[in-house]
């Protein structure tokens, strides 16, 4: 970690700024200021600062680099091409092309070295803090006498846009509360945003609010080596620190540097040519100088031996010590399906009350999470609301770790970017909750896990007009629908606490290495009656037959299945055979091969009710189909006064689909 | 406004508190501990310091007043029963229960003297932001020698939920910056929230916070009159203020002061009556003294006077000033439906060039405010990209609010509710502008304008995979569906430069005072043939024929309509003819008379095309329908490879079609 020579350094940045321009150029699209701005920080982080193993990326005590200013994505890239990570100079070349590792913005996943997926601004600052968070919690539980198994540090490169939204301070107040010591943010201070120069909209004292919400707060020249790394030597491992850093961005081009001309818009040959006589680079496009490149791959080359003495080092103290070594295994190895008995016990433990599936989804979690210690999470103040508490487990604060209990406090877009974070991190399966309707405050964020198919889980409660009194601001309408409509995301729906016990069991393990959102009601439902024998597998179909019919299926989710189920009773009566189909999770169901979506189904005629937007369902029932629901705000009421208002009853189920029926 | 007395005082407060206790009580639901704990700051602000008028509760130069943290309701809706709003004491009795005005929360709208709807945490806040700038921008736009026409106030209450929330930091941070003088909020620092003390997930220093985003910092002790007077009179008109007002949740109750418990659940028979008895309080449920009534009535009889004066002064200076006057009804008259000579003057304004559609909007967003002032509004920062300046205004900036271009800033989630903000206000069509995939950061509020229905304008543009390189994360996939499943919310996503100028026009003036979202792409499309004589009004039915045909109807949308058109033209060639149908709002189509539904559709077989998530379409195609989309996260790369990519070409399209119409 000896300081590279000034010349060296100058040179290394400007490898990275030459090849920002080229690859920019090249694509005709992209963002070359920010690379070319940050170029000397990110040779000071790369060459120098941090921990890393090009040959294997995911090395679990390697430090964090989040590019939280994801459209600087250039910059990322020939870092990790230049310290040896398997991105090559074609794909440099083939920059935001179809099918390149180097997309326009950073994708987990997709690049070898990329840590999370960023563009969306705020996102990977607050990710950050869910990895600074993973660090904490993984130190608390797998540590020795000499001290913790892993002391990574996570690195993040922030942009004013970032500083602006506000999941950045939700994820900045938690970090300050949880006096997160190894987050370290670079701010890119460059005083430019798309619009022009920041100060067109931002005028705040950003050192002073970072104090208030106790961070230390450091500063730096972003072109003066020696700047950056006294204050790299100045950072407090006991609190988060904010670097402001002063860049110029589109550092080197004449007619760019410091307008917002050099944000998202390539140099074009002209002003390229002109940048690179300024910075003196006179090579040809994407060159990279031998000893430019020998220097950033020794850093990853220091990497690697890093690695192989920690695993050694690993293997002797887990040997050591086989409790801390059940630990570590019990965190870091892929569980093996569930069996058919741990389902049974746990279904066992759920139980078959009549509750609130909110109640159910409770005894599930804790179910759950007395054999799988992976699980973490919590709710954004609504603990006692969501049921989402982990018993026998204390909560997470500043400095005790030990506890699985993390309040997020009223931050939900916050709580779903840093359970990305933990999820990331690596080693932890966390979750987020609060009421269904604030899924609108954190869809950024459940849209990234999706897209980066990292194990995010959320619990979402409160899910219909069923919550009653608190009215139409708190009554979710639209939001199953809109969930649902989220690609890569499961979305569970559970009618009992079997179905609860199920979702729980195929999000935490079953299912993909992907987000599952499940969604509970404050009301109290009945048990479905099952047959004899009931393979609880069958929930994972992800629809299903609780009640044999013949002249038409009613398919219904959560706590409508208790009300299907009551209007076939009564339709019955009538002479009507009317079969109900649970369908908890659409996703699985329409997963399945097309025999078993047409048992289900049966080639009937399809109704539908869930108290929630209809027209979507047209999917199952066509457009002049039957669909029984709430297409519009709810009310403030007792929600048994809703469910009548609605025309969600037994009786009035029964009425609606007797009359379709007659119309045929 | 000379202060009351302190037995008047501590009367008038605990009037407040016994309804709460009374009102909670008989719902068996609702929040008594903030009503409680803010009655004495509730009790000066209504009797001493507002100017509002209970006879007219839209009397424009009122002040406002916003309750951001919504739960406490039951403050708000005693205060405006006793100042003598039309809240009956029955109403009180009835409070959450079905069609009754006192909701869970309060809903503009439903209850008189509600400014706002308020529950989901923050948006009360950033509305009043809104409504703060609404006043800087009325006063620069309409005063005379004498000074501005109105110059109201705005009082906040919010509560730590709302401060914790990013939404508050965003819009904080703009108030800050533009000096909303106007703006006052008392922060309700009671020190709990749902899970128990604050400092489970909160620690920060809030004063230091807001004094560094360039607010005034006032402390008051929120249970000594004399001292809430104190801060009421050292608020500085010249920047946003913020009074920390230290308070007792559930002040009064002997076992729940300063207790969670008194956040979320009546106190019940017995707690309500050891809380009364220790506030001294012997009186009947729902008891209210007549001097304390009498107090707070002549606070509205006052508001009611100044009213009075303030119309006929500004009658004498509207006649003796025709330019303000004709300014003012500019802003205050709700304008005429369009004439067709404003129509075709839009639309040919916009032109027929091909060209993306975001341009077209920005052409038609020119033309309309080039004859509506009340248009105002700007861009989270993507000004140049969203195309949403209005040309030949200048931006409004701390100090200057001539202007009609806002800059929010990298604000996506303020900015929606600002524009609310600003709506509710009056005066103002506001709209706010973004890429469409950010769309996902405002849901909230645009949820809100929904429920509250007030014309909230969104641009939101790069509405598809067409937006190419920037890749996955800024490629809105689900968003079009997921906007069009908010009730009363339109969503339009027009062709061409006619329907652009058409959508703005109804989304302006012809369509209802609702919110209305406008979709606009990136790249160029075509303009759509039209016969000779072609009725733009045509366009506001939502969706109508493009392309006559008698054996199947394709239906698209936005930048696929061209694709469509040419799908149709080479299947032409094969034989076969294919209606085509234009659907920019689906909401305006499903509105239409069903024979005019059936005039469009034809009776025919049903496919869409749309590059967005296809599921919802069955709504028109049925289940077993061709619907040809993107049901995927996207890519980075060229849009014109993604199109290819994805199978949305001339060729790919006309392919499916006839084998679709084949398989028939």
């Amino acid at each position: 970690m000896s300081p590279w020579s000034p010349d060296l350094h100058e040179r290394a940045a400007n490898t990275i700024r030459a090849l920002a321009i080229d690859a920019t150029n090249a694509a005709r699209s992209g963002h070359p200021g920010a690379p070319m701005g940050l170029a000397d920080l990110a040779t000071i982080l790369w060459g120098e600062v941090m921990r890393f193993d090009p040959e294997d990326p995911e090395w679990l005590a390697r430090d964090r680099f989040v590019l939280s200013n994801g459209h600087a994505s250039m910059l990322l890239y020939a870092a990790l091409h230049l310290t040896g990570h398997r991105v090559s100079l074609e794909d440099l070349k083939r920059f935001r092309q179809l099918h390149s590792p180097t997309a326009g913005h950073p994708e987990f996943g997709q690049c070898p070295g990329v840590e999370t997926t960023t563009g969306p601004l705020g996102q990977g600052f607050a990710n950050a803090v869910g990895m600074a968070l993973g660090c904490r919690l993984h130190q608390a539980r797998m540590r020795d006498a000499d001290g913790p198994l892993i002391d990574p540090r996570v690195f993040v490169i922030a942009g004013d846009g970032c500083l602006m939204e506000g999941v950045t301070y939700e994820a900045a107040s938690l970090a300050g509360h949880l006096q997160l010591g190894a987050l370290n943010v670079f701010f890119d201070d460059n005083g430019i945003t798309i619009d022009g120069r920041v100060d067109l909209s931002f005028s705040e004292d950003v050192a002073a609010r970072f104090q208030a919400c106790r961070w230390q707060v450091l500063r730096a020249d972003g072109h003066d080596p020696d700047s950056i790394r006294h204050a790299i030597a100045s950072l407090d491992p006991e609190r988060p620190t904010l670097i402001q850093t002063r860049t110029h961005i589109g550092y080197g081009s004449p007619n760019r540097q410091d307008t917002a001309k050099a944000h998202g818009e390539p140099m074009g040959d002209e002003e390229g040519a002109a940048a690179k006589e300024a910075l003196g680079w006179d090579h040809p496009p994407f060159h990279v100088p031998e000893d430019v490149r020998e220097a950033f791959r020794a850093a990853g080359r220091r990497g690697t031996e890093a690695h192989r003495a920690w695993s050694e080092q690993l293997a002797r103290r887990l040997e050591a010590n086989p409790a801390l070594a059940e630990r570590y295994r019990a965190h870091h190895r892929a569980p093996d399906g569930w069996t058919d008995a741990e389902l049974a016990s746990m279904v066992a433990q759920v139980g078959s009350n009549k509750d609130a599936t909110r109640g159910l989804s409770g005894r599930a979690l804790n179910a759950i999470a007395s054999v799988d210690p992976r699980l973490v999470g919590g709710s954004a103040d609504l603990t006692g609301s969501n049921k989402s508490s982990i018993a026998d487990s204390s909560i997470v604060r500043g400095g005790e770790f030990e506890g699985r209990n993390i309040h997020f406090g009223i931050r939900e877009h916050a709580m779903g970017a840093v359970v990305n974070g933990l999820s990331l991190f690596g080693g932890f399966v966390p979750f987020g909750a609060t009421f269904l309707v604030f899924s609108d405050y954190m869809r950024p964020p459940i849209r990234l896990s999706a897209l980066m198919q990292n194990r995010s889980l959320t619990v979402f409660t409160h899910d219909s007009i069923g919550l009653g009194e608190d009215g139409p601001t708190h009554q979710p309408v639209e939001h199953l629908w809109s969930l649902r409509l989220i690609p890569g995301l499961s979305v569970w729906r559970p009618a009992d606490g079997l179905e609860c016990a199920m979702a729980w069991a195929y999000a935490t393990r079953e299912g993909p290495n992907a987000p599952h959102a499940m969604v509970f009601t404050r009301q109290k439902v009945a048990p479905i009656a099952r047959p004899e024998g009931f393979d609880p597998r069958t929930v994972w179909q992800g629809g299903y037959v609780v009640r044999p019919g013949t002249e038409a299926v009613l398919v219904a989710t959560g706590s409508e299945v208790e009300l299907a189920l009551g209007a076939a009773e009564a339709l019955e009566a009538d002479g009507i055979s009317l079969r109900v189909v649970s369908m908890p999770c659409l996703e699985r169901f329409f997963a399945q091969p097309e025999p078993v979506q047409n048992e289900v189904l049966g080639g009937l005629p399809i109704a539908t009710v869930e108290a929630g937007r209809t027209d979507p369902w047209a999917i199952l029932t066509g457009p002049t189909g039957l669909r029984l629901g709430v297409d519009r705000f709810g009310e403030s009421a007792p929600y048994q006064d809703l469910y009548t208002h609605f025309g969600l009853t037994v009786e009035a189920i029964g009425k609606e689909v007797k009359s379709w029926l007659q119309r045929g």
